[in-house]
């Protein structure tokens, strides 16, 4: 262990994004490998927000929209990001939550694609992709339907004719594989259909290249690594190849052309903001804002460089400190095929992530029985690798996951 | 005017409501007329936002969704806010927007009524409630018609077998009047469909009984007097006779019966909470949640007194203290029959609406001459309509709309 002690504090002491880490608030004596559910909060959120509510809302009031440009502040969030997923600015929108930007962009897509009907899936994608679907099959009747692949390698063999777009997570939340986008698309194209990623737990993980893989659609989330908040705003991408003639369904006022004109008649706005649909979470806006901006400081290879190294330390320390106690990997081997996260499987899963978690190291638990631990390189040490695996085998050798408090289920797991 | 001053204050002097007002920040030297657009900043909302940021997501990271009870906020401000709307709190969910929330309900009003497709509506509307309806149409095809009517007294002739849903806005957005939103119900009733009320002016404005009315459906807004900041998450009720059988289309996980279960197929959660979609935006829900108890903390039928009081004071003042200005009364002369604000119409009114601000009296304006003023009972006295009335007037004898720097149409109007 002492030799792996060294290797680590050595590759903190080198690590180029480590001032990165001061720029966060962290709770003191935790290890917190979960940035994939929620990030930290970056030091600069509390004053932004607090600034927003009380100078601008509370002394500016309505005059804010122009003011203060809050009118403007879902665009300027959108190109703040649009860098980090290798998209134009003018392709990039920030509104609403995953679920319903994704109702919006697959009812773009079967319009885009009109005589065909079917959006082609896998069976383990985040549940709430699927449901999305489920609902816009449900509204539209024998119009659109979902078709689920139990595995990814059936993927290509399902596109067809009926076609209308492939809805694909880039990283599997379970087990971090990651897709390979640019092939993926590739074979939806060749089918005549559109690709659309779902860049969850891709952005602010991973060096995205939305426009070199020729991707149709895309939608994400602004509170894993880009540390926006709980329940940030979501974002959405449309190619500019599809910008004139994509239509969305949920067609609000901020999608409108001139929305303070307050005319009867719908006319959606040129470009990406058609996607916009009802006013703007300010408040939260503006701490997805900070988060997106520190993400951007960032290089985005030397924060895949790190997460990869971070996830061969950690695989790694845990085949040689936990083994003979019942894990399995449950991750790709290939740090090159996993997002910013690794996965061990275990039977006894959930109550052990309770123990560890009171043991002050935060991952999470995914049914069946999958311990998931994030990477956010921002503000991970390496170090945290260490303290993560060895208190999981205290949790073990003591036996204090079978404490009965463990078991109990609570309403988020 | 010397006996208004009087009188005025004499009001001010004897209003039950009187206390509310140091709840909340307002700037010096500014008369707000503009509640109805965006509430005031509630004096608890920066140190309860700051709390959410600072002490829960800062220190407590992911666990907050537990150890703060975050995945209940949506439903406790849901609870808080159904007896301002009068719906039981098992009717009410706060979620997304206007938009959104319009979106779902008509949706699921078409599929109770499976045998109808017309969405009745006025074209005066507020516009996004019509553009949603539009969106709806496209996607749908054939199987949905918005229908418009000019005048409101032809609504009652255009109700037929064909109208899925009547959808009305409580109050009018510009003139201020107020629909009678139990004999329209009825009327919708009489006629097979279903009544769908936008109370985004009338939540925390006046006493309502979405029960009592019989309203099947509603949405409203949460940053107008619900005073909940800007862009404040929205809600929606559902009466609880559909609620078994009511069904939405963007089938989020937030609205799964067991969306930590993370199975691939949507079931929707029983009750209201199926019209949940994405991950709740916690820190606009923290400040609405303020905004809301607040509202709640007060007597709507003093709300509504002081409302129809400083209303009546305003048009009195106006027709004697700004005669000859070519102003026009653009609301309903009955107290009764008008929400909780005024309009003037004047031909000149988006400059003088400018000048007024620059005087330090907020109000607005509305296409095409509407200018607007909105009274919220909790922070504005009576003293504020003397204020705004005798601005207005010095506008007018000074000339000073007339200054080039306010015929600029901003961003936002």
């Amino acid at each position: 262990l002492s030799g792996w002690c060294q290797r680590l504090a050595q590759l903190d002491r080198d690590d180029p994004l480590a001032a990165f880490r001061d720029r966060f608030v962290l709770p003191e004596g935790i290890v917190y490998l979960d940035g994939n559910s929620l990030g930290a909060l970056p030091r600069a959120t509390a004053d932004a927000v607090a600034a927003v509510v009380r100078a601008q809302w509370g002394q500016d009031l309505i005059t804010s929209w122009n003011r203060h440009d809050w009118i403007g502040l879902p665009g300027r969030v959108a190109a703040a990001l649009a860098p980090l997923l290798g998209a134009g600015p003018h392709e990039v929108a920030v509104c609403d939550s995953i679920s319903v930007n994704l109702f919006k962009l697959l009812a773009a897509a079967l319009a885009l694609r009109p005589h065909r009907h079917v959006i082609l899936a896998e069976r383990r994608n985040f549940p709430t992709d699927l449901y999305v679907a489920q609902g816009l099959q449900e509204l539209m009747g024998g119009r659109v339907r979902l078709r689920l692949v139990d595995r990814a390698d059936e993927l290509t063999a399902a596109l067809d004719a009926d076609t209308a777009v492939l809805m694909l997570t880039h990283v599997d939340y379970r087990t971090g594989a990651v897709h390979d986008m640019a092939g993926l698309t590739a074979a939806a194209h060749a089918a005549g259909a559109l690709a659309l990623w779902d860049l969850a737990h891709s952005a602010g993980a991973l060096p995205l290249d939305l426009r070199g893989c020729a991707a149709d659609l895309a939608v994400g989330c602004g509170y894993k690594y880009l540390n926006g908040g709980p329940g940030a705003p979501a974002f959405l991408f449309v190619a500019e190849r599809h910008l004139r003639a994509a239509r969305q369904p949920i067609a609000g006022w901020m999608g409108h052309a001139r929305p303070f004109d307050f005319v009867p008649g719908y006319e959606p706005a040129r470009g990406v903001a058609r996607f916009q649909a009802g006013t703007p979470p300010i408040l939260s806006l503006a701490a997805l804002e900070v988060g997106v901006r520190l993400m951007g400081e960032a290089d985005m290879r030397q924060v895949r460089a790190k997460s990869m190294a971070m996830g061969e330390a950690f695989l790694a320390l845990a085949a040689e400190r936990l083994a003979g106690h019942g894990f399995t990997p449950a991750c790709p081997a290939e740090a090159r095929q996993r997002g910013s996260q690794v996965s061990l499987a275990h039977p006894q899963g959930y109550a052990i992530m309770q123990a560890l978690i009171a043991q002050g190291v935060i991952g999470d638990f995914r049914a069946p029985d999958i311990l998931r631990f994030g990477f956010a390189p921002l503000y991970n040490r390496y170090e945290d690798v260490r303290i993560a695996v060895e208190a999981l085998r205290r949790v073990m050798a003591s036996g204090s996951w079978a404490d009965p408090a463990f078991q109990v289920r609570g309403k988020v797991t």
